[in-house]
């Protein structure tokens, strides 16, 4: 049987900005958690909507149109094909829920680029 | 554009126990919010894993052979064709993360069974 997994003991467990790990799966899909900071570069997930869950910190979402702020305990679902850039001036924690394979730079491949479908 | 979500906000608008009101979607799945007390009933969802993810407060999920606690900032993924049975002594709060259309009670039919596909 599958165990059960701690958010925040898994979180403890990145270092890295920008670099989501897989804590579980569901179906198809993966739940990813990630600390950022700073800047991201403009993307899109063309194929499928991405949805952010904000555990500790806040973040801002950047679209070409305007911008949303998020805090602990706020949700935002990216749809697919809108371009955006995640933002956050001090460190923030977050889950991300998407299909297994989606890339964490969408349609652009940069230095942000992280390696897929690492767990911890 | 959509609008984000707070998930305690959400939460404030469920008074009823084991009904779970949906707050977003992504592509075919949705996030769904649930207070829960007291003993729910045994049920498989045969087609699809189910991810439990605790807000505030602590379950149990029985099974057949053994059974899981789970505290705030748990999550746990039943997968596809597994019995179990919620319970929680106290109310708990809680995401579930399934595709659209999965009924509470799974393969069961009982005075649990409830409305789907109902938004806060």
């Amino acid at each position: 049987m599958k165990k059960k997994i701690n958010l925040n003991d898994k979180l403890k467990k990145i270092a890295e900005h920008w670099s989501p790990k897989v804590v579980a799966e569901m179906n198809d899909y993966q739940f990813k958690l990630a600390k950022i900071k700073g800047e991201f570069i403009w993307h899109t997930h063309k194929d499928t909507d991405e949805a952010f869950i904000i555990i500790k910190g806040s973040m801002k979402i950047h679209f070409r149109d305007r911008e949303i702020d998020l805090a602990e305990g706020d949700m935002y679902v990216v749809p697919a094909g809108v371009e955006h850039k995640p933002y956050s001036e001090k460190e923030c924690q977050i889950m991300l829920v998407e299909p297994k394979g989606v890339i964490n730079t969408g349609d652009k491949v940069s230095d942000l680029t992280a390696s897929n479908d690492l767990w911890i």
